[in-house]
């Protein structure tokens, strides 16, 4: 008996955004690993916005998906079969396994993980990419100090949720936008920030400049746009700006209306002598394992929360990804593959 | 017989351009200093981009000059009477002392200059305010590495200028954009150059590509507009853009028409992990020293040059400020008062 292995290939690039229909299902037999490479069973499949950089030719800082080939996707994996002398049959690891039921891998970037230490999705979210994520640009690019306000979007999810709580361990007031009122109150409620802004209201400006009365001296940037416009004039003097992300304009298809705003950028940036550095988790790779140790004591000590939004069956990534765009997640986006 | 104090003060606010009827000439008598202060005779007034920006209500990174005051602006002066213990008659100091002939200091920010040393001139360009903006932005934030490639605007003005010299001798290609082929065989057959592109040409992009067949790896900003759009596609992963100025934009009224370009900014800081920092010479205020000692024994050496644009005249101020902005100056404008 062969298994089969079902992958989620990218059937076409979206212009604007993604549907169904630009994901396939597939199935093929299962691969079979060749001397020094492990098979990996997927068990878990992280879901993550800079997926969609991926389904487009455009240049970024990452090759995209072919045509054909199975989605890209970090995954919680057993090792199925090992050929490879540091992995053994039954080892749970992280890597990056794809949207797929199985994969071949030569052990690079695969890294063991101990059930014991903390639960295993942790790695796909507060202890892995995620994590990782607004821990370095954080404190690498952001340095948010004692009594200073950070301020973060996509505040319910994974990388937002731990840039709010690093910056509350650090002293700094953390202010959070979300969309909808629940999300609102998981960051005052339960994660602990000083304040939460729902970008669904009338008057963003209004609402963010109302919990900065201090103004803004970081701004973890993940989602750009209109909650950037208004952070842009709240911003103080030397304020940082860590980009990360800009997911409200991934499905763009074309620049917004004029005026051209490129000119107040600029000029916010040279009076207010501003810095903004965009970076990936990978640019900061020596500092994972500072990253899984102070991470992992927090979570282990209560300081830090986190949640997962977890859909089942490997069948249902396309729109959970969908959705994940959307903002319609509450928490790291997990796919359990059957 | 009391000597009269010729200013020019500022008539009013431009909306855009400023013109000859911004300023206004004004005798008054010549003011006397108290206990702990000196009377200035101003000898040399510098003219910079930046007072422009003191000439506007909107907020910056400095109080707008009130109507009706004396421009602002850097000298150098002799002291023509002294009740500071500091400084006695005689002395040539550099200061602000403003568009005028005489100016009364408590002696904050006054430094003596020795004659012998260099130039007195110098302590307004080269070893002054423009050169130490060139020194410690491109050093601190644009950091250019033997193989770079350094690209900056305005090349034959005062920071400009050496920004690329200072590239040169830090084994990076420095490549300068100015106005013209005068100005252009200026930096490559005079300040030793790698290539000088004619920001006037049809094809600013095309020109701009063709002199860094590698790429850009510091953008020294100081002008804005069209040269920062020619720029960002060639801009390579990393790279460092020091944004001093954007004298492109100091007399729009309103912004440039549509598309909004600013996601397209925002997108290459992203994918290209770019640092853009704003600064004004003042943060850097604790490399005083090291910049007179480094640039000024490089000068000493002969390793770097450096050129004035002298008009004479108080009243030739205005005049020679307009046309500073519209780049006509051919190297550190200054103005010999009488």
């Amino acid at each position: 008996m062969v298994a089969m292995n079902r992958s989620i290939v990218l059937a076409s690039r979206p212009h604007g955004e993604p549907t169904a229909a630009h994901f396939r299902l597939e199935e093929n037999r299962t691969p079979t690993p060749g001397e020094g490479e492990v098979l990996l069973r997927n068990r878990i499949l992280s879901l993550d916005p800079y997926m969609r950089g991926r389904m487009s030719a455009a240049k970024s800082y990452a090759e995209p998906v072919a045509i054909g080939a199975p989605m890209v996707g970090a995954t919680v994996s057993e090792v199925a079969a090992s050929r490879h002398p540091d992995f053994h049959e039954g080892d749970v690891v992280t890597g990056f396994g794809g949207w797929q039921d199985f994969a071949v891998s030569n052990g690079r970037g695969l890294r063991k993980l101990d059930p014991e230490a903390a639960p295993v999705s942790t790695a796909l979210g507060v202890l892995g990419m995620p994590g990782m994520t607004a821990y370095t640009g954080l404190l690498t690019i952001g340095q948010p100090k004692a009594g200073e306000t950070v301020v973060v979007a996509a505040a319910a999810g994974p990388v937002g949720s731990l840039v709010g709580q690093i910056a509350k361990l650090k002293g700094a007031r953390a202010v959070g936008i979300a969309g909808g009122p629940e999300k609102c109150a998981y960051l005052t409620d339960v994660l602990g920030f000083d304040a939460a802004v729902d970008h669904r209201t009338d008057d963003l400006p209004g609402a963010l400049a109302a919990a900065c009365p201090g103004g803004i001296d970081v701004y973890f940037e993940n989602v750009g746009g209109a909650v950037f416009d208004a952070v842009l004039p709240l911003l103080n003097d030397f304020a940082r700006i860590p980009v990360c992300g800009l997911v409200s304009g991934y499905n763009l298809t074309e620049l917004p209306p004029g005026p051209d705003r490129s000119p107040v950028v600029m000029r916010a940036i040279l009076t207010k002598r501003l810095t903004l550095r965009g970076f990936i988790v990978w640019d900061f790779a020596d500092q994972e394992e500072e990253f899984l140790s102070e991470v992992g004591t927090w979570l282990r000590d209560g300081r830090i929360k986190h949640r997962e939004d977890i859909v089942d069956g490997l069948e249902a990534a396309p729109e959970a990804f969908i959705g994940l765009l959307k903002g319609r997640n509450f928490g790291k986006m997990l796919v359990r593959i059957a």
